[in-house]
């Protein structure tokens, strides 16, 4: 049994990493990834405050639709409004540039595409399929790619791996690397840690990137991705965190905190003073 | 119906890549890749002279006595003997580093591996597993992996894709490279083009590199493998070639033929002399 506001250890509770506006009492909250115990009353806490709070996830798996109920089923006050997801994200895109995608997803993110045309593609996304994942689908994905002029890939996210209480299971990444060496090309990477998915999440929040500050529990989706779009990062010594990412050769946070309990404090602390 | 030693356009015939040793009267020769019309002469009159004849494939699907069967059956004059593989090649390093592998490979060449010890694996081996790369096959590799002190991947080639009837299918290499990026290590490539796969093929023919000549249709797994371990190499102009191939970046054949028939002519023309 789960106790209601815990996030169980090892659950698929996806990406969870907060971010915050320090500034002008705007505040983001990113959602921290998985194996972190958070009780809901530091949302309620950061959200009965006057900070502006804002969830982004890497999930590939689930709409967000299902993804906003399972949360709120673990007792979380959060709205899909609330949430910034690379399937939607992906969406805007495919339709600003006119693509229409063969879709390697999971089925329970294919809800999120029911609006696009995906007849004659022009294009792959890829995201986070699972046991999706079968060679069969991979060629697939491949011969479309390899019958394109110019190939454009997508890929939700570009997370190694991730957590589940039956072990390591590989996530996204991995497989948008197959495809990127089988046909020579780059994916374009939507989500975190890419600067174009953390601008979405702001220009959705109406904050410039000076005024918010990301906490998350990854150092390269969370931290280096935030700052590279010209947030603030705290990282949070939980979840993905290990001790070796404090002395990161190429990402340094603006600060640490233990847990999300100590980061929720901070920042209310600041937005007294 | 396929005309007795005719390999079909579009077969799945393995790789073959011919290389011949010009001095000596030594040759290697190594079986060309797949959509080649080979007629079986030109193996006949090449093993009717003087010359060494060896063949080295990256097939890791088929055992060396399946592959070899199947070539008997197409006319072509081969024994197991004259071929260098990857799986048994694998097997001997297993053996000499006392590892114990995990095996993410085909059924079809899994009888190679009867005298490895595969308990309690300390390392994986991944070779083309086609349909066994399912998502929880990677799965089960990609945790072996992160269990060990130092993951080790082995992987028996590295090619991209090839080509079979129904189209373009997705090589070993996209594979590893997946594992590679998920565990944030480099496999040890066991096959072309890796130098060390040249030499034990040479050591088997007992010639050194510089009496050798390799022929074979792709630019990097024979042609730059081979110069890499100090023989010569001449590509031929069907199966993989690209005309792009004549001006790529990096590697440069020591000649071209554009069929085998011309390949044959050249090496006896020079055999005689």
């Amino acid at each position: 049994m789960v106790p209601p506001g815990t996030v169980p250890a090892g659950s698929t509770l996806p990406m969870l990493s907060w971010a915050c506006l320090p500034q002008y009492m705007n505040w983001l909250v990113w959602m921290p990834s998985v194996v972190m115990n958070i009780s809901v009353c530091f949302l309620k806490r950061l959200k009965r405050s006057q900070l502006k709070v804002r969830f982004c996830t890497n999930e590939s798996q689930k709409s967000r639709g299902d993804l906003v109920g399972m949360l709120r089923r673990l007792g979380f006050d959060i709205s899909e409004g609330e949430v910034t997801a690379p399937a939607p994200a992906a969406c805007l895109i495919l339709k600003e540039r006119g693509l229409r995608p063969h879709l390697l997803i999971h089925d329970g993110v294919r809800s999120e595409f029911d609006q696009i045309d995906t007849s004659n593609p022009n294009c792959v996304v890829i995201a986070d399929a699972g046991e999706g994942f079968s060679y069969q689908n991979m060629n697939k994905a491949f011969q479309v790619l390899m019958e394109l002029e110019n190939p454009v890939l997508f890929s939700l996210g570009k997370g190694r791996y991730y957590k589940e209480t039956s072990g390591l299971m590989l996530d996204v990444g991995p497989y948008t690397k197959a495809l990127e060496y089988a046909c020579g090309i780059e994916a374009e990477v939507v989500g975190k840690p890419s600067p174009e998915f953390f601008k979405s999440a702001l220009w959705e929040m109406r904050v410039e990137a000076h005024q918010a500050i990301m906490i998350g529990d990854d150092i390269v989706g969370d931290v280096s991705g935030a700052q590279r779009c010209g947030m603030r990062a705290l990282q949070v010594r939980t979840g993905k965190f290990r001790p070796s990412d404090e002395h990161h050769p190429e990402v340094k946070a603006d600060g640490y905190v233990d847990n999300l309990a100590e980061a929720v404090d901070l920042l209310l602390q600041h937005a007294d003073k």
